[in-house]
């Protein structure tokens, strides 16, 4: 390793920088975030998406720590499989830290961890890097930024922020610590693209508890509220709201009931006690509110539940008032819109959405980021966290503000941005393929495998036997046995043309010896013609 | 069947009444559109999916003929499947009919069809059903909506509509002559429930005008603008567009140059042949536009093909413009964000969604709806064209303009609803169950065949050879074949150990008889312990 300042992002599913990033100087390596993706709807039987921890485990005698700049699952959720290979400490504010505990503690990985929190306006020495926390606002309280002092210059990275001037919780992104701590120049700023589509400013998180106000005002009866588990700042609006209306809340989902629990003992929420309901209380409707997950539609979500009629304790019904307070994640669209669908013929009141503004982005839009630039003028800029097009839409606006296209890095997954403290350059790649998680089995499934899938879940799978003789002639009937492909007994006539022409295929003299050839060749041509399907087709010659 | 009115939505997953609606009275039918749906992201392998016919193919000597509102493929797209099966009068303004003759052209079923062209004012009659038409606004011209005389009282179908007062082509909503029209009073209103979740009016085809008049102006090369082949008003005013910024217009894709060449044919469009020209021609960047389709990242679409560097005449570079003019399809959003990805790498400005005004939909919104009921005033209300929750919302519109709720009827797909021109009831629904088209297979996939893919593309599958002497016992080497599981190379450590185990199993004395039992329950437990997958367990026990 040169004495250069380097900079690999890693992982994200093509979201550069998002799960982690590397930071490296000499022997020196510090890592921000360790997150994980959730698979798109097209990677079959996938759970997770790791970033590629190759380099860091190769290199772990370097390693002089992971700061975490906040608590979410794409920011922490990789330290259960990291921490099983390296010994290292973390550095986080209290709930982050507690958060990403609870993960480790139950991948039984904690021993390798040593953790040390740290408040959000803190400074963290970690070998050649001094990294300076600033409080920056966030769907979850405890986020930070990071200005990080490096033997080459000041890098900034801004985590997940917005500059949301009335946020939930009162927090605001804290611009002034953050001019100050880069008063001396910034080499390099990495920043946070996620809305670099939407014009103007994200809406503050003030107007969902407005809106939240006004709905509770106008229902009559029980109000459920499907949101996402980590936007405690919101959870928090709700309780006091909950407090204003003379309602008590109800918490079901485990994820929901140990994050409020968390930040409730590590003083992030403040909610007393007799607020708070068990879910089979017998409470009035029109005094209950009933905190729930689900706001993406997942099949075994509470609400998901309740919308099916599948859930132990809530039974839909009419006079219920439903808030879905998640913004749809691209690709969940179907499943939420089936939920809704179902959560209506059950008589409910569902607001969501383009209804009324029951959810706001948590991140920045283009005029925060235009300001986040002008605050930080950096030499360099990197746009991370945030696809492809995200990057180029804010490397744009760094062009606006002056900054010389040349000076903006667009990195890929494993690039190298390295820099002596002047120039800055692009150094060879490392090879940093996401790793897929399927059950306990990580990064045994590959391209190879997910084409399979692909293909199966299109046009099913055929499987022949054949008995052959010494010679490879056929000694019996073939038989086929099919799945995905087409229903067997409805169609039984073309399976028996099928089994007609493959047995007539192998008798034929003078064909190709292979009878595996044979049986493939024979019966792809035979199911395309007849159907214009692609079944996987496994001949299985047996020898009799 | 009786002597009632009787209206029996058909297709449409899950959006009642959008592909087809059946009206019978006594022993005469007539059916209103008959088009397909396109599959959700889970329907794995499934082409397209049809109304289910087989009530209207029984009852088919009491057909009257068919009435078009419009030209989308989800009104016109059943065709092709329908008339196969019956003989038939079909009827609709010159666009529609000519498309929907294109389509069973395609499929070799015209003969079947008497085809009678109408004027969007005219009145058809059909048995004892006078049909009288309407013009709408719609993102296609020749859309109309049908007020439709029956014995027991005049029943009004809005078809897809919006009420935009400067829509390309100056096309509006005939709202004066469905008011004429429906002066004696109106038992029921069908009517378009689309974006009963948008508050207020749906911005007028006039903005995406103004937008792209000034994406012109700015654009200093090449111009490529992706929409859908059938949104024929707007081609239009993109086609005056380019004339006024001294462009020509380069088609590329053959749904588009289809539609083009008939929408010009029959008078619909205005285009002088020199602003049309070959995608191959030498033209200035500055002097050209390219539209093409792909809007909704379809992986083969012209647009797609560009963003991967697979199209054979268009290379995608630093200097062109491209504008995204269509609407995200819910489903459709991975597809898209990765197509814009791949666009912005080439250094393309992708003008999309959140960033400019460049595409509005069809179907009017909330406001738009409450006037629609205003105008018609109807005894009965079913709102159609839209999924459950739309149909909700758009009930509770009616409910506010004053209707009772018991006069509003949501119906499901083949639900009857019947009136005796007073009184309205729910007859007993017909077996309606969508049909799935998978290439050249028609109904032949159900729900089973649906599940082992859905399985299949999460865990893959495995084959398991098992030789066994006449007493089923053991004769030889078990074999594990597998797809989709695991890479089979890779992991051939876990799959040695499941076939030990499973020869162990198989060998046990006192082991139940059914080797293939036993096949099944070994390695389902084994793989499920190793890894927590279930993959599908075919085996293939064979006597020697």
């Amino acid at each position: 390793m040169s004495k250069h300042l380097r900079i690999i992002p890693l992982g994200g599913l093509g979201e550069i920088g998002k799960n982690m990033t590397v930071l490296e100087y000499g022997r020196n390596q510090i890592i921000v975030d360790c997150g994980v993706m959730f698979p798109e709807n097209d990677m079959y039987g996938i759970d997770l998406v790791l970033p590629n921890f190759d380099y860091v485990i190769e290199n772990q005698e370097t390693l002089r720590g992971i700061v975490l700049t906040h608590g979410h699952m794409d920011h922490i959720g990789g330290l259960p499989y990291l921490m099983k290979h390296v010994q290292t400490t973390i550095y986080g504010t209290p709930l982050t830290l507690g958060m990403a505990e609870r993960q480790m503690a139950e991948a039984n990985v904690l021993q390798n961890a040593q953790l040390q929190t740290v408040g959000d306006k803190e400074t963290i020495h970690m070998g050649p890097f001094r990294v300076h926390l600033f409080p920056v606002a966030h769907s979850i309280p405890g986020s930070v930024g990071l200005v990080i002092d490096t033997p080459a210059g000041t890098v900034v990275h801004t985590g997940d922020y917005k500059l949301d001037e009335t946020p939930a919780g009162g927090r605001t992104t804290d611009l002034k610590r953050l001019k100050h701590l880069t008063q001396k120049g910034v080499l390099a700023l990495l920043a946070d693209s996620t809305n670099a589509d939407r014009p103007g400013r994200t809406p503050t998180e003030q107007v969902v508890a407005d809106t939240l106000d006004e709905l509770f005002a106008q229902a009559n009866g029980r109000i459920i509220i499907a949101t996402f588990s980590s936007v405690l700042a919101r959870l928090q609006a709700i309780m006091d709201l909950a407090v204003k209306h003379g309602r008590k809340v109800a918490l079901t989902g485990r994820s929901l009931q140990e994050n409020v629990a968390l930040a409730r003992e590590l003083g992030y929420m403040k909610v007393a006690d007799k607020v708070l309901v068990d879910i089979n209380a017998r409470i009035a409707d029109d005094k209950l509110i009933i905190l729930s997950t689900g706001s993406q539609g997942e099949p075994r979500s509470a609400l998901n539940r309740m919308a099916k009629g599948e859930h132990k304790q809530i039974d839909i019904h009419q006079g219920d008032t439903i808030i879905i307070s998640g913004g749809t994640i691209p690709g969940n669209e179907e499943d939420v819109g089936r939920m809704l669908n179902k959560l209506f013929d059950r008589g409910a009141n569902v607001i969501y959405g383009p209804l009324a503004t029951v959810h706001v982005s948590g991140h920045g839009s283009r005029d925060e980021m235009r300001l986040m630039l002008e605050t930080v003028k950096p030499r360099y800029f990197i746009p991370v966290h945030g696809e492809s097009r995200h990057q180029h839409l804010h490397a744009r606006i760094a062009a606006d503000t002056g900054l010389a296209a040349d000076h903006t890095f667009i990195l890929q997954n494993g690039a190298i941005w390295a820099s002596d403290g002047e120039r800055a350059w692009l150094d060879e790649s490392i090879p940093a393929e996401d790793v897929y998680v399927d059950g306990r089995l990580v990064g045994a499934i590959g391209e190879t495998v997910m084409r399979d899938r692909q293909r199966l879940s299109q046009d099913g799978f055929i499987v022949v036997y054949v008995p052959v003789n010494g010679r490879s002639k056929l000694a019996g009937e073939p038989q086929i046995i099919s799945r995905g492909f087409v229903h067997m007994q409805e169609s039984s006539d073309l399976i028996e043309l099928a089994r007609k022409e493959l047995k007539r295929q192998l008798q034929r003299k003078g064909r190709q010896n292979d009878p595996k050839e044979t049986v493939r060749n024979t019966l792809q041509n035979f199911f395309y013609r007849e159907t214009q399907s692609r079944p996987v087709i496994l001949p299985n010659i047996v020898r009799i």
